[in-house]
């Protein structure tokens, strides 16, 4: 807040709607260090904004070295104007941390692709183990939507981070005529986009950004939910490092909890309702709105440091997270081959066609069902109690049907095009987005 | 559905995956007045699905035809590839509704931007009086966020058209190595985006298009909130027009309900809770999930039904609104100048310093306050009252600080502003996004 | 609603409002297979609300029979009072319904949670093995939540189910003097609660009965949680029953989809946003709100139809639910011990204190866990390498503290205590409360 | 927290557990003055929870003292047992300020609708003039549902307010055969319900509790939305009272932001989805929950701080309300009789029927709206153009349903009603509720 009242300050002497000298005077005294701070939040309680004490606390400073200066501090702004920019000023920082730990992120997780892009692990869906496919896979498909987020962030960024000045009701009235040049020279100083004119009820661009945050959460929320699925201890496919020095349990080895995953999770599911509450506060009244823009400060801040910390966490998981490549084949193992009943099944169709081919499997898979033995083993002895029936069906192609590195092997070369498509479509390139 | 089986079977015959002949007796099956649609949906509630009983009809319809056609009806899908591609392609005939109604709304409030440029009206801050703006400058205001609302779904539509095929779990496994081709010979049919990978899991893409329309619905919403506020029989400034046939009771010719700006507002209220839907969706189990990926299904249509109902509201709201000028100025002057106080303590602060021009303002607004009198009059009073000692103050500027007129003009020039910022940097190009 | 206008026109004639001729000939046509309801809802759309083309259909109808009659039909009441206390008639089945279905799960779980009072199961926290539960334990925590949503919507019903009857502006100006005692015959006609006055924007008894609806799809989402969790392949606690004829696959007899679980969980995803978009509804403006009543009613709908579905989807569940007890024990023991360290930690510290009792386990599980041993051994190994040291060791105890059954039969103590507290607080008694 | 603490040690030494020695020791540290609370928040955000340097904290301080009692800090109890339990003492807390604003709340509003039980003020619907009612009856009408949120508040705490005393996996392992005396003792201790087990993942009673909140919220909400709207510069009915120092501004005496409904509709805004995410968070996992527990404790303070807010809000805001009946009337005349029209039709229609009186009122309607005159003096000039055919029209009736004074004694009598409901049905008795 204070840097926007300096950059006021010396673009409105620049265009000598102040004198040179107050503009001196007023942003000297914009140092944090020079006011109360606990004090103007004490005091915004009860004056309903945070902008009404700060601006008092900084006109009183500036006062003590020039009454006359003291005059122009807030010259042609309102509370809005000065709240708005800060939050942007705030956002943009943070912004760079959640970059800065999307790079991290995806460079992990475009290494464990890469590791482990043949690694056979159960595929799953409606929480039943299917088929198989690569731990590799797994890890480009948690990528995608993460790097696809940092690149919007990227994009979104220069359209969302904007001055916000506009007086009382978005008019600059009290600027005059040259209220645009003023708003020229403080986006300059501030970095930030100059828009055409105020945004005080127009909060498309800034709920375009806070909406990359929410999908953000949920795409790293989708990363949290499967770990957290495959550390189960009956599982136990991965597990978070004990490097954060978390979640460990010195009684109990076996018991490593999953933090990071449990702050993602936690951030995943509040973020959903932040962005409903951004969202519900759109439909501002007139020139400014009353009691939607207020809520939608705060609900900003908490949609921003709950992505933050997930992205902390995500982070920190995936650096220490350790796979365990030996219990994923185990674990496909021990479903005795019925994730290759599909695989089988079409082999044998091309010899014997559909419907022979599903029933043979069929009657195969619920004798190893019965029996708890492999479906292989009930298939090929189907396929030897009538050899000349079944001459035409290729062994080594059923063989190989039941393979879990072939099946790993073929899911590992959708890594590639994952990769590849990232690089060419979403590929960063501003880099000075923030 | 039937569009994407089609595909499929021309797709998987091109490729040699199924014999030529059966992707014609599947394709000329693919014609939903072939099918028993109410049946079809009776049974998706108890398979899970609507996939599971079209495929069942329309694999009884090719076997009618052709036995041996139909073993390879829906061959290689999931039930998931062919319900996302087809909301997808139902998604994209809703874009196109949309960006229909958006491009009236834009030109319509394109010219009472322009028509209304310099009219002077109340602006309204935290629901009270406070300045005065012109309509023409509400009107761009409310256009600003809608245009770029359009502009994005633009941008936003060649990301998240995308077909879905992924097969049980997203490896296309059973379609081997020809999965990449008959992708790509399906897109291309659709005229669909061809994603590196099944997208079973990762919804992003499709939420980044969601929170577009949720984000449009709030712009709207201000807008239809807005009006209602000044459509109040005792502000009056617009009104719906009868056109639309409705809100008008006979007996009460006074009263025009607002009906259109109601069907907005109640979108606006609801869209959020979609949106929030969607997000909590997406952390959805390894490689398909269970519960998440069917809730926001259901949730995704209500959202496209509620924008879609929104921008025809708006639309038509827009075609028939009556806007009363002179209502907005007898609005302005029942304030009694009041809200000229800033804009005369300015032109005052000019001659006597900003604390001596608030002081004097203060008294007078006081004055008029209690005396229900002009503040204009009572600071010609004031300042008559020591002729020497206000010598200083322009009058000139004084009395111009008090015009409806000027303050109107002043905020009239943003409206160039605006409309340049949208052309250059929201301008639409992309006119076959969808 | 047409049961609405035949009480009104009772009620009306009774208090002789309107001749009773008029009242015999508007019920006469209160019957819904005279009109065309798929007209009557097509004008809907139109006319922005179900009442106005259903009173102008039964107005119609009147006509033709009494020309005279027909000038009575709807007379005194607004739309909302025959929308609302058409949803209110509306929600009252569904409660009969919903309470049904409750009752089915209650006796279910009731009878699991004894049959399995003592079978041992992993207790899991943090989705990590912890110690050990009994399998009826965790059905009589599913069950609590449940039996006390299905006394609360008991309690609720008298509340909330009650007349609409307002007219206009909420006064029934047009009913005079007669319109409390119209109210008092409509709502003994109809067996629903006459308030004192109209709820047109007085929503609170409307949205605790919402609000009970959602907090039980919140307690079915926590047990298809569990149970989907501990369905999972490799875990295989549980399973769906087949009965339902869902979620098999023939070719695949392992896999058994959770499509119970699945339907609860989508619910309890979807019915926290209807409660915040009904609760978001609630500050309607003056007599009768714009919008936000609209976006309540079709919320409304969506959490009732969201509810019922999850209740008969967890009832079948249950009903076909089938248990795996030794899959239970099995899990437990692949555990090796681990989940028993803090009870055998208890043990020791009666003799050796707290400190060296810690150490003494964490050096044993340390060494089970590395060696792939059990933590049982382990100690005992470590014990007996010092029996002068560790002499004091109740060896006995030590073994008890091992035992699966007796942390079970423990745990299985709980299940009285939770199924008498249901007794005696929250036991149903209002049968006649819908 | 440390209260929990206390409580934990003294009965565990009653029923013998732990030395008594020990417990009084433990009890003594349990002062929030001997620890670092700062420090412990600090340490909170690594270890996951605040429970786990909070117990440290405590086991430090209690070891300088007493080595040996350190060993029984939190003996027996897991984070989750003192977090919620602090939770629920911080809540009950809660429920008295806001039980205490909701006293004064009520009686105000009592007040109000008392002495302006037949002040006529319009009637609006859908945002529009409609009828006349009572501002007494538009202040029992906000009364009703806050005075039944106090009601519901004082019913549902007893069962909310809940001891939490699981142990790691809520079946008090550590505890043994003396768990449910330990807790028993506890509860009378702190003076909250003791349930039959532990509530980890049953939150329900804690939900039902949170749904009043939000009710409550929504409740007020009404409230501040119709005083915005009436407090409107160009309606001026009501204005909230300079009292509280706030939302005046020295230089526009005109201007009176109404920050106390400011207030209250941001957190009417936000309090729907703070209960969204708390019901979203309801489906938790096993014995406890990963990410879900944690979501709902933050959002559950959120919730708490937003409803507290507005109740104070709300109770000084009508606590300093100025009411203008004056203005009140002005506005109702201002609508030159057109909200009379239904009430003079019906007048009418007792001597020529409806369809006839219908035409009558609506041609003398629409020459009033045309003219800019009155309807009354509109309908008598049509009445005296032709004596004989309207003979039959009761002139005096014709003139009372013009009559503001009138419509309003007859809203008024509702509010009699009203106030009776609320003694007889949610008369508040259990003012020992928390």
């Amino acid at each position: 807040m204070l840097d926007f009242e300096a950059a006021l300050a010396r673009a409105s002497s620049e265009v000598a709607l102040i004198p040179r000298g107050a503009s001196e005077a007023i942003a000297a005294q914009c140092n944090v260090e020079l006011h109360d701070v606990d004090a103007i939040v004490a005091a915004s309680g009860n004056a309903g904004s945070l902008a009404i004490p700060l601006v008092k606390s900084l006109t009183e400073s500036v006062a003590k070295v020039s009454p006359e200066a003291a005059r122009y501090v807030h010259w042609g702004a309102t509370s809005q104007d000065v709240i708005d920019t800060a939050m942007v000023l705030c956002t943009r920082r943070l912004l760079v941390a959640i970059d800065f730990e999307l790079s991290s992120i995806r460079s992990t997780l475009a290494r464990l692709a890469g590791v482990h892009q043949n690694t056979p692990v159960l595929a799953r869906t409606l929480m039943q183990a299917a088929q198989v496919t690569s731990f590799g896979l797994k890890c480009a498909q948690w990528l995608a939507p993460i790097a696809r987020s940092q690149w919007a962030l990227r994009e979104l960024a220069p359209h969302a981070l904007c001055l916000q000045l506009g007086g009382a009701v978005g008019t600059r009235a009290t600027l005059g005529e040259r209220g645009a040049e003023v708003a020229r020279k403080m986006a300059t100083e501030l970095k930030l986009a100059n828009p055409a004119t105020a945004w005080h009820t127009g909060r498309d661009r800034w709920l375009r950004l806070g909406s990359e945050l929410a999908i953000l959460s949920g795409s790293l929320g989708k990363v949290a939910r499967d770990l957290s699925l495959m550390g189960q201890s009956e599982i136990a496919e991965v597990a978070e490092g004990a490097a954060s020095g978390r979640g460990g349990s010195s009684a109990m080895p076996h018991k490593r909890n999953p933090v990071g995953a449990m702050i993602v999770l936690a951030a995943a599911l509040r973020a959903p309702h932040r962005m409903a509450a951004l969202l519900s506060a759109m439909p501002q009244e007139h020139e400014r709105g009353l009691g939607n823009w207020q809520a939608e400060l705060a609900e900003w801040a908490g949609l921003c440091t709950s992505v933050l910390s997930a992205c902390t966490a995500m982070a920190n998981t995936l650096n220490s997270l350790q796979c365990f490549p030996e219990r994923m084949l185990r674990n496909v193992a021990e479903q005795r081959g019925m994730v290759f009943a599909e695989a089988a099944a079409v082999v044998i169709a091309r010899a014997l066609g559909k419907s022979q081919s599903h029933a043979l499997v069929e009657t195969a898979a619920a004798r190893a069902h019965a029996e708890g033995g492999q479906l292989q083993s009930a298939l090929i002895d189907a396929l030897d109690a009538d050899p000349k029936r079944f001459a035409a069906v290729d062994r080594a192609a059923l063989d190989s049907a039941f393979s879990m590195a072939e099946a790993a092997r073929f899911a590992g070369t959708h890594v590639d095009a994952v990769l590849q498509e990232l690089n060419t479509e979403y590929g960063l390139k501003n880099s000075h987005a923030f």
